[in-house]
């Protein structure tokens, strides 16, 4: 536990520890709801023209995608952790589509840690996200830079 | 228009093309309702905790702003275009908070074109996103890589 009480700091994380952060059920009306507020393209919005599309099916719009990922880094380590926020995403892939009924599950993998140069009581960690789909194929990758504080605001360093 | 009806095909990018596409306004009932469902921080949910963050106020998940730009975008060019998606994200940077109150422009930037090696009817545009606020501070900026399709499937080219 790190002083106000959670569980992950800056300290606890290590290069190479990989994490299972959860799977969640992809809902068709959550597809549509998100495609309508964020991205009205067809092959997002109504099954049938999903099936016509290269797609193959109603498919989640790229963004819903990563919103889903963010979800399961939220519950799964996230609000437990001192971070900070992250100042962007160093790449994103979406692989294959992920479809009305298909369950995704994350994996974070840490691939790089250093101190903040700048700010003495934070660090920075870079992690790998791997979602994969109910068949095991990998559906998208991202690598981004989170911000946590460090415990006990860096002194024992 | 292209033969589907659509004002932008592969061919109608030009290197270097800057487009305005449009704006809108960011609204604190939004952000909320984004943050509950994908990224439950409390400076996504709570005024005071937002205010209490380095943000400086309420203000709109990371994903929030990328599905944002992505609405601007199809409403600006992607919904009137042969798009057939995006592989993925080559970056994306979080600059500054975006903040409930604030109005969101983007701009868009071609930065290269190439046509698909596989596939004789497609092209990859490379294209450059910036977001500011009302304050003409940037705020987001992406660069993504888009495929469209060829006018008349390529034949003339």
């Amino acid at each position: 536990m790190t002083e106000n009480g959670k569980r992950w700091a800056y300290d606890d994380f290590e290069v190479g520890m990989v994490l299972d952060l959860g799977s969640m059920a992809v809902r068709t009306e959550e597809i549509i709801e998100f495609a309508r507020q964020f991205d009205p393209q067809p092959m997002h919005l109504d099954e049938k023209a999903g099936e016509a599309s290269v797609l193959g099916g109603l498919s989640a719009p790229g963004f819903h995608i990563a919103a889903m990922m963010m979800r399961l880094m939220c519950d799964g380590i996230v609000l437990d952790s001192t971070s900070q926020g992250a100042p962007g995403v160093e790449f994103l892939n979406w692989r294959r589509p992920v479809l009305a009924g298909d369950t995704i599950s994350l994996t974070m993998t840490v691939q790089a840690k250093r101190p903040s140069k700048s700010r003495p009581n934070l660090g920075l960690v870079t992690v790998r996200q791997d979602l994969s789909n109910q068949r095991g194929e990998r559906v998208c990758e991202m690598v981004s830079t989170v911000m946590f504080l460090k415990r006990n605001g860096g002194e024992d360093r």
